[in-house]
């Protein structure tokens, strides 16, 4: 079900031969209504992709009634000509869907999210097919063709289910490479059949993607493509608090950023870096992420090293309040580091399983941010240098 | 010859048993004089090891009579115990040194580098047995000694000799990893026969350092014990203009540099980052570092892809002056990327040699900087997720 598991939208994936392989590659979201709202978050990358330069500027207007994905190509670096093929799908999809509707449905409706590689032309004719035969087999069982459709180097789809008081969320979402802040994903469509006008999706959007994929960093590389759309269809009537629907989303944005980083390229091991005693929560996050970057820690992980040293001189170069002297790090609940020293002995740290907790306790405030990230492997270097991606 | 390639230095590297097999691990270095004057450079990181702690505050005096190194340790995150052995290191050295030559010689001349592992006490028995070796087999011939000695997972000993006009500087290094700015190397010691005050010493050494260890990021991981020494003598009895000696200094830190590059771990790439074009220099050095520490470009290297996509998505996240739909990129001469969007066909790039150059024009101004790196390979995975270093 997943982004149709809300009322009022429907979902297809098709095969429109975009990639390599006989997979689908074209995915479309349509909200049926009653309600159009909705809001987005984009790549924080200067250099972005012709979809989000689009999505962003539709998106302006607070409304969507679709968005077409593909994959087989970012469509980013592709110039004024690469813009143009954006502009040309959402026209050949809002004329598609007037069409099949038999209601007036506009190009500045229509968001547009691309993904695969960067810098070179997509095959619009087959992309517009896609499109056409994504538009008749839209339905409301088609949330899961949809996630499929979206896939590059994944190997599974990432879906989510969330419930509220006689409303729901759903979601999808790609990623596997360039995840990092902000934002730590390629792209996720969320649906909602609550009740919402733009500024609440807007902000319930922002503070879930801030707790979420703005806190899992795969590989520190970020991303001109990353897009997370939401949007309401309002079908279910009920209108919750922009705090129950906060909520919510972030449920969801939360289970789709720990799936995207299970199936990270390469990765062996989950890692959990919870910073905690920071004199402010911004702190928390930039000692995390200096940690969850370093690749001489991604590795000792890999090892199953319990290599604290390393784990320190990382959080040294992060621009945040502590005292070096007073430094505490624990490796799956064992203190090995006690005020920026040796303490229980390394030996003793568990690495055996895929997941790993590391707490770095700064001991200068109150408060704790939780950074997510994996280690770097064999299979991340065999993924990113023997294929183009 | 090497750190004894100026006149009045003398040198020494013996094997204290510091570290597993029965290589050289001690090495020191002797100025004898006539003039003492010197000046250093560390580590950002503010998780600084014992013998940074200790040495910046020796160099506060402008002089030094000694440099102590070790390997098989880095006395990291050792606590006020671990800069007591840094201090009984240079108390033993100084006593050691006085009783040899007659002279008075006090631990507040004498600079301490170590290298290894972090967070472990070094056997400090051991090292001052070395010490004491190193002083009785002290020589003017001793420069390849002490190189070879400082050496941990690199493969082979980094010296160079540049001549001025009736005087030399010398120098040996050891990085191999954690290799980022600032500095991008673990210990470098640099020797000149030079008639050169503390002062003078000091504004060579920062501006060589500024474009040359700098400028080299091997794999974004800053190092605790980062330390770079320059020693004078003075026993030339030539004093070169500070112009001259700034040059001379320079290019021994750039031959450094390089050599430390090339024997970076599990590196197959040696890649040179020029950015052009850009707005001031901190801009260029800042998109430069941007790519050189972007594990997608490192690892598309590795596998020999000219994926500028990928470089473009680098670039984007750059803190610089630039307009993203005007940035060229050249791979090996080849300008696949012309404002911001593909040109040459990527197809006729020549990956098949070790060199590569990467070529970004900004447009945004006149500034230009090289940032040199090398690719992510298997063999960098290997040897920091198999060893504790």
């Amino acid at each position: 079900m997943t982004a149709t598991a809300p009322k009022g939208f429907r979902a297809a994936g098709v095969a429109a031969g975009l990639r390599t392989g006989d997979g689908p590659d074209v995915a479309l979201v349509v909200n049926d209504g009653p309600g159009r709202a909705a809001a987005g978050v984009f790549t924080a990358n200067r250099v972005k992709a012709a979809p989000v330069r689009w999505s962003q500027q539709v998106l302006r207007g607070g409304a969507l009634r679709a968005v077409v994905l593909n994959a087989g190509g970012a469509n980013a670096c592709t110039g004024p000509a690469g813009f143009q093929d954006t502009h040309a799908t959402a026209e050949h999809a809002a004329a598609a869907l007037a069409g099949a509707s038999g209601t007036d449905v506009g190009a500045g409706e229509i968001a547009v999210c691309s993904t695969g590689l960067i810098g070179e032309r997509l095959p619009v004719d087959r992309l517009l097919a896609g499109v056409d035969a994504s538009v008749n087999s839209l339905s409301r069982d088609g949330g899961d063709a949809a996630a499929e459709a979206i896939l590059t180097t994944d190997t599974r789809p990432k879906t989510v289910t969330v419930s509220g008081h006689g409303w729901t969320v759903g979601g999808m979402a790609k990623g596997a490479g360039m995840l990092a802040p902000s934002l730590a994903t390629l792209l996720a469509v969320l649906t909602t059949d609550a009740v919402a006008d733009a500024a609440t999706l807007d902000g319930a959007l922002r503070e879930a993607v801030r707790v979420s994929f703005d806190r899992i960093d795969s590989d520190g590389c970020m991303s001109t493509n990353d897009s997370v759309l939401l949007l309401a269809s309002g079908a279910s009537g009920v209108e919750p608090s922009p705090g129950q629907l906060t909520e919510a989303v972030t449920v969801a944005c939360d289970a789709l950023a720990r799936e995207l980083l299970a199936d990270a390229e390469g990765a062996t091991r989950q890692v959990a870096i919870e910073v905690s005693g920071a004199a402010n929560v911004d702190d928390a996050v930039e000692v995390g992420r200096a940690v969850a970057r370093n690749n001489l820690v991604k590795t000792a992980l890999f090892g199953g090293d319990p290599n604290w040293g390393r784990i320190l001189a990382a959080v040294g170069t992060a621009d945040a309040a502590f005292d070096p002297d007073r430094l505490d790090v624990a490796i799956n609940g064992v203190w090995v580091c006690r005020a920026g020293t040796a303490a229980a002995d390394r030996s003793t740290v568990d690495l055996s399983g895929p997941a790993v907790a590391v707490q770095i306790v700064l001991h200068a405030g109150q408060a704790t941010a939780t950074i997510r990230t994996n280690d770097l492997s064999h299979g991340y270097v065999q993924e990113n240098s023997a294929y183009s991606t």
